[in-house]
């Protein structure tokens, strides 16, 4: 079993996230083909650096990336800073014969994230992109009974990702919440992994056509800005919203199937709606992510006296990767997702294959991200493949 | 097709649902084998009993049942009045030949309804009591499921019959708490209908041990006492409750089953929660008539990747009397059980049989009632069989 | 209190509740201001008319709906045949004098039901549109709330009525399926419904996107129509599908909510999912029909610890209409939404003012079916004053 | 922050949940007032041992565990081999004057567990028992709405814990089905938990009767037995299960609150559903493990017409622990609850103060399992205080 040694920049949800998933996984999956060495940690403020370093286990720490591509010691950078910053790490990542594994959405815009593709192609490098939900049990066993037949042809996509962390007007604005840094709003945030789950389980997008909104359009400049957590302070100066609030969109895609994807950040009560519903000429499937472990299950040919959606908890050993953790019963939650998406990468990094997902599939959603947003500038549908 | 001509005692709450399940029963079972015709209604005071009369539908009326009994122009007599009443009226419609429809609890004590289905019997009429949850759709499923033997055999029953409507201690002291007019508090009122449902799922009791509580031992003497929605008032002149608020018990069934058993009218956010639970080798089954039209089915059987309990809408027209209503997923709700409880009287009367539930049943309900009460009053076990 | 005497046109499904409702109308409503006369029934196959006749309770029949508006024993024509004959019965109702309750769709095109709504008011009449499903207690909840102030501004309104009814490609092509009789394949159907509670719950719409789908183009013809039930055979004559599957449309209303509606019969376990869910700035709501006496309501200034969706059982005497049936916690199902439409209808005819919803909603709902084809014909956005 | 050096008997289920929350607590908890050092891990097959070592990240490994007890380099002793040699570990552990973490039971009797709470006492050593099910950030929530009085007067109490990893007559007779290596079945193993879990929310046990059975009175011998996971063989040797399969049983709580618990391991479709519901003058909580980040709470103190059970999702930063994870939303699972039980025991051991739960609560649970079993031999009510 190789060492693959890990250099990454971002210590806050992300960072934490992944570091974690480094930790847990010699421990849950000893069998993995290569395991991460937490070798050096990279962000921009000393002080908080050094406490994430020895909180989260790493062994050395840079303040600055671009000594980080270049060490000798470091096979695979993980980038999970802030989305502006993707695409010029990547670059010189790939540059160095690096591997790659990146956080979503893979940049700021279509163009910067083909580049990044074919840097990485072009270097002959390992790619990863961060659609971590993908990794969820329950959501692995909807790809299985899809590709098994078992739904049989797709008629109906339903996907939506709920929160509402910004619903207060006077919650700041945070970097999420501005265009330069984040790309994207509720769109490039919370959509992108819609997209991703329907390219993952139903097939490619054919045409999109979307709306969206921003409810709030000004609030109170941050002091501090950190992930989501951000209390607002009301009296304070105002700053423009950048990004948008909510993004509805409909889709037709190459299978036939209809589509309806909305991301938005104003559903009172939905802290992580991640849902959807596939319904199909033999059975339906739906998830939410806030029951992560959940997975309900409809089959046309149950018998006629006993058809009804089922909840299968999807913790058996019939499930995948729930061998490694607990019981049959004992739940798992968001941060296991992110472990599994790390075997997938070590498990590609020994075996020479490119990792799902990639750069392609990270292009791919961006594709997506940006006909929609096209559609929504020019009001008519878009054609993916006028991207 | 036969006439059944009815004379009804009772005007309130159970009255006033029989009375709709009569003017149901021929237009959406038209092909019932009897026709109840809604002849008299009788009950004390004749202001409301007029009002009752023309708001249900019923040709005539009169204030006192002695005459009721011994019209010629009535072959079935419909008893909903106060339990503490059933008795007498029911012997003697008896002893004139009327066939009876009792409303549960039969009767005030175990002897009394033993008496009330001797004096049926040896009359030689129709007699039936009024356990209605049995007519639910997805009780009707249940019962299927289990006579097929798609559950197997059964280990557990877990039944609960929860409500709220007196947890305020200034509700008033209405006549379903007094021992004298009531019989039993919740025990009688709600886990009678628990031990129906058990017995008719599962079978015979062999043994039970119980435990019973009044939480609230004095409350408001009430001014006007209407069924459910009395409302009561603070500062006035209290009286004691002699009934239970709460009784709980344990039980073993004669098939070998464990059964645990719940009534209680202090379970803060439960309008009307009748449900239960049965685990068989084969499978399992939950019922909440919360939600009446829903039944939960789990099979061991089930492929081992998708096993799960499985939320049974139970309006299709492979469920029991589902055709005669609205199409598949068009939901129904409580008084519709009635009306399937008086299909079933109508029915039996016209092919000269007992109905099910009948007398019978009312008077094992009541042995399994009173065994509890003697288990809690002499702290023991008590076998069936010593009633 | 005034009688009306009531003139139906139409036996099957909706014939069957209108008749019910007006049945259960003067048992639970007596205090009602006026009261419904079922004084002809009308059809045009005699055997099946006699049938419905007696099984509904009708005074008399007759097979000639002309000869129906005519008749001087008659002051309420209620339409429920099939779409296609709406528009003609109305206009020769109108022109006697009669008062009107149609059911929805309330004509085939826009255009027939403006000039509905013109021969209604030039004939002083009143009117009345079918859309029963504003009369659950837990939707009158929801409007509720929401003009309340409680929900706060509207930022989403998410709509479905998902069916499953005719995913067996062997079901036959009933005349809901063909659109010279329907009008309109689910769009019409159930997407009418959804956009019935979007105006009733949300407001105008200002302008929609839509697109739709017929996933199977070709079934067997049907040997008989009956409703929802009729059974496909494979192998028999085959006839085109000229209506949608699906229809899926995205809307900007006029008050600046975002809403997304779907309407489908391909939704695999499903059988009546009208479902909705609103976010506003203060909280959110969610309905589902298949669990027509919940509502689950999220407040975001509960405290802090305690923030959920409740799910309430609007069955309490708190809720609409809910002291007219059962004690708390006792369900009602479909049927009760048209007794509660009825009530309206019977009280606005008394009041002298027309009762909600009527034609006028009825002219609006067909604006917004018909923006969407617009828009899926054109394949671009449009605004409802185009209409 | 001190260092605590673990010294961990057992490593299978227990040792491996343990194990993670010793290597999460200081990337999580960096805050925690000591952080453990897993030093020595301990077992019998030297083989499975130094794969245990490896895989969780233990420093060294012994055999033997006498000599565990002894060596300088540990101050705390983590018990989590098999119920039959928690006590002769903990009390050479106390003897040596080490601290203990123990996992339940405590020991195969009430005589033991006294004596080895009495060690550790006499040794002056912290000790702690582990009732993991505790430290669910939703438990904590019903713990404070309780504390806080927001529930009132407790009436009732109803817990259960159902399984079903049993019910296969052919899965084989595992360590966990002996009577001398578990002490006992579920009522042990799983009532244990419901017996602390209402210990904790509702308080002392006053009096109880329960009722137990085998259903499956014999089982293939197992060839390799590990944990619950182990498959079984039809046709092969058989011994005899000595344990319970279920347990139920009533209690009376101080307080005056009744209660019905059951533990069953065979409960089809229920992996691990150890699930309660708690009635209070002012509202009501439920909980089940499956949903382990949700609590239902109710209060009779809402507005009247929204009334209804609050599905609160548990990961808001209003919640216990929830700060440290991930943001709202994000959900967790079952072995965080260790890390939290972990957490408590390094605070206490920095305070100076015991952890709760400790060996007194693992005494006081044991008191009510053999008030129980005691009541099942007598057939008979039996008080705590005889115990």
């Amino acid at each position: 079993m190789a060492n693959v040694r890990v250099g990454m920049v971002g210590y806050k949800f992300m960072g934490k996230a992944h570091s974690n998933a480094y930790r847990a996984l010699p421990m849950f999956f000893p069998d993995a083909a290569s395991k991460p060495v937490m070798k050096v940690i990279c962000g921009r403020d000393p002080v908080q650096l050094e406490q994430a370093r020895t909180q989260f286990g790493w062994e050395q720490s840079v303040t600055d990336w671009r000594e980080l591509v270049t060490r000798d010691d470091v096979d695979l950078i993980d980038i999970n800073a802030p989305s502006d910053a993707h695409k010029e790490i990547a670059l010189a990542a790939a540059a160095n014969g690096k591997h790659i594994f990146c956080e979503k959405p893979l940049a700021l815009s279509l163009k910067d994230s083909r580049e990044m593709l074919e840097a990485a192609e072009n270097a002959g490098v390992t790619h990863m992109v961060g659609f971590n939900y993908r990794f969820a049990p329950a959501v692995q066993l909807a790809k299985k009974l899809i590709s098994e037949g078992r739904i049989g042809k797709i008629y109906h996509f339903r996907g939506v990702f709920l929160q509402d962390w910004i619903i207060d007007p006077n919650f700041p604005l945070v970097w999420r919440l501005q265009k330069e840094i984040a790309g994207s709003g509720s769109h490039g945030d919370l959509g992108a992994h819609v997209i991703d789950m329907a390219r993952y389980l139903v097939g490619e997008f054919d045409e999109v056509i979307g709306m969206s909104e921003t409810f709030v359009k000004q609030r109170p400049i941050a002091s501090a800005m950190t992930g989501l957590s951000a209390k607002g302070e009301a009296g304070g100066e105002l700053g423009d919203v950048s990004v948008d609030d909510a993004t509805v969109f409909m889709a037709r895609f190459e299978g036939g199937a209809m589509g309806s994807i909305e991301a938005t950040r104003f559903a009172a009560g939905h802290r992580c709606t991640n849902a959807f519903e596939i319904n199909g000429s033999k059975g339906s499937i739906k998830f939410d992510f806030e029951r992560v472990n959940e997975l309900q299950v409809y089959f046309t040919e149950d018998a006629e006296d006993v058809q009804g959606f089922r909840r299968v908890l999807a913790t058996d050993p019939a499930h995948a990767y729930m061998d490694a953790w607990w019981p049959a019963g004992h739940t798992i939650g968001y941060e296991h997702t992110f472990t599994h998406e790390v075997l997938e990468l070590m498990n590609a990094l020994s075996e020479g294959r490119q990792p799902v997902p990639n750069f392609v599939d990270g292009v791919k959603c961006q594709e997506v991200l940006e006909a929609v947003d096209l559609s929504i500038a020019e009001r008519r549908w878009v054609k993916l493949n006028e991207m």
